[in-house]
């Protein structure tokens, strides 16, 4: 078997031990002589799949007993419109706050002013986002349906390192897909916390939602029934056939997490790869990560080679190393490593090693 | 390994041989070192997958080139509002026409009329949808942004025989979800084709959406973006993040059906499996379809027996038989045996077997 790392944004490398345990129960699993993925989403044994997953999640995230947990689908970006459709309708002609801190921010803002009025409270777009915008300068509407921000920005590399304190009355929406279980975070402080699956919970296509009680009432009609939080609610992520073979997977990521102590144990893992990189990085002025280094991702590394004529060289020097996936987003180009959760801390290192090798060091 | 028929509506038995490469490739997929779950979609492994999906698609159904094929999420209950916010903006003051043949398209006569104005042309509800109304009584408007059919009742077991003759001027969109590439259809008499992979594809949580080219341009302004036709053809189904593990498996699909002759020799395969299970239902009035002989489906076979307080003993006789999730849908009771394509004849006789065996004859 070709050995590499994978540095992919998403979908993303998952630990290996989950994709061994699905290879061999691939063809039956428990003796039920079925697939999971053949298996009737009402049916004894995909229920107690669902069940045992939504625990796990429930307990590595400390989930509230008042918010829900709904597996739905559509990704980021099918959420940016479900979001303001299950919300906006909780005030009359509504206005709906942002902080645009990125490329992910940005696509809200733009998918949300289909729905309602948006007010861009904060933007570090003019800084080329190296930072979330200093809290007291955010010109928050003092009404707004939601506040909505993303908590990690997958293509910029910028990453809030806490809840923001903002009006209680006005909930945080936070679209936290590219680092959900990479850290502790109190979810007493959000209203609704989204994110895909496809980099820290498992195969692209399964959308995580979790949604506090009171926020599951103000659904527009024109809200199609499959992604209305409230029905989905109800139904247990029943009410249309969800991705059960995604769910089973993420069930086994959330397995792995908890037999590897659980998020808190991630957390630190996570703190201590992203030390290793940036210091990588920050050697010398070879290389260049532009965001400010309190609000660096732990979880996705874009970085830019001084001389820019070297990325072909130095990204086909990586794929001779299996170190791959490491072309930044078309967007922003240079390079980026994404170190979600599965990623082991030797393939840090391994880039890290290959970083000093390229730079001469 | 435990050896069993599964007889799932859905999700449902797949074929043997795709699981097992599924499985043999789940941790290197042809020596990338990644797992096809790990890998970006825009990568040049999953674009080759998803590449060859498409043209495998498109010549098992023999699909036009002006019609896209689309993959997306949300399953047939997504599209029964996906259609409309796509397809309704085509009239000012719109009205869809329906026909009512079951629980399929009433559920999508009710999601519509969030979004349109609905015109039921045809129900057979009065007849227990026993039947596709006879076309002569179709009350058609003349003007319809669309007319929606199901052509294949999954929970009441009842199929189109062919494709409905109407006004070309509107175009007839179709719920296949339960029957496609189970039967030769000829794509151009049809503006949309939809399904659920959960049947005759591939596993829970992926859609395929057959578009012909001059009806992307109707997508009204409160269609998600993730959702709209028009956007996801623009991007090839990755404006954003496709379901990739669903695509691999159904593409696996779409080779073994290539394999094993197409949809001509499904065809005649599933002509023979439902012609033995209905021949055993008919033998006596033991058991009972109450479907008109011309309508019934070949795909999802009702059955009730006369004396229901037999219902618990006969589902245990089968479950002891490995011949598994043969009870009916919950609205309907009785039981249900769904015959997919990867169900092979065997199975079929095996339950044949058992019905004749448990009716003591």
């Amino acid at each position: 078997m070709t050995h590499v790392f994978n540095f992919s944004a998403g979908p993303a490398v998952l630990p290996k031990e989950v994709l061994q345990q699905a290879a061999s129960e691939m063809l039956d699993w428990h003796g039920s002589g079925m697939s999971v993925m053949e298996m009737s989403h009402r049916g004894p044994e995909f229920s107690s799949i669902h069940r045992q997953a939504l625990d796990d999640l429930r307990e590595l995230l400390d989930v509230p007993a008042n918010y829900k947990i709904l597996f739905q689908q559509g990704g980021g970006l099918g959420q940016n419109a479900i979001v303001p459709l299950n919300l906006a309708g909780r005030r009359q002609d509504p206005v709906i706050d942002f902080v645009h801190t990125g490329s992910w921010s940005g696509k809200s803002i733009k998918e949300a002013a289909r729905y309602a009025r948006v007010n861009v409270a904060a933007s570090s777009e003019a800084e080329g986002f190296a930072r979330v915008p200093a809290r007291g300068a955010w010109k928050l509407s003092p009404d707004a349906a939601y506040l909505h921000i993303c908590t990690n920005e997958t293509i910029d590399g910028v990453e809030y390192p806490d809840a923001p304190a903002t009006d209680p009355n006005v909930p945080i929406v936070a679209d936290m897909s590219s680092h959900i279980l990479s850290r502790k975070i109190d979810i007493s402080k959000f209203g609704v916390i989204f994110a895909g699956a496809q980099k820290n919970i498992g195969p692209a296509g399964l959308t995580l939602v979790i949604v506090r009680d009171d926020l599951l009432d103000y659904a527009s009609p024109q809200c199609p029934s499959a992604f209305n939080w409230k029905t989905c609610a109800e139904h247990d992520s029943l009410y249309n056939t969800p991705p059960t073979y995604s769910i089973y997977i993420a069930g086994l990521v959330f397995a792995w997490l908890k037999a590897n102590g659980g998020v808190a144990a991630m957390e630190a893992r996570n703190v201590e790869k992203a030390r290793l990189l940036y210091e990588a990085l920050d050697r010398d002025d070879f290389y260049a990560n532009r965001v400010a280094p309190e609000f660096r991702s732990r979880m996705n590394v874009p970085f830019y080679l001084r001389d820019e004529a070297l990325n072909q060289s130095f990204l086909a020097g990586a794929q001779a190393r299996g170190l791959l996936q490491l072309k930044g987003h078309k967007s922003v180009g240079g390079m980026r490593a994404s170190i979600y959760n599965a990623m082991p801390i030797e393939g840090v290192q391994a880039l890290v090693d290959y970083l000093n090798e390229f730079a001469g060091r």
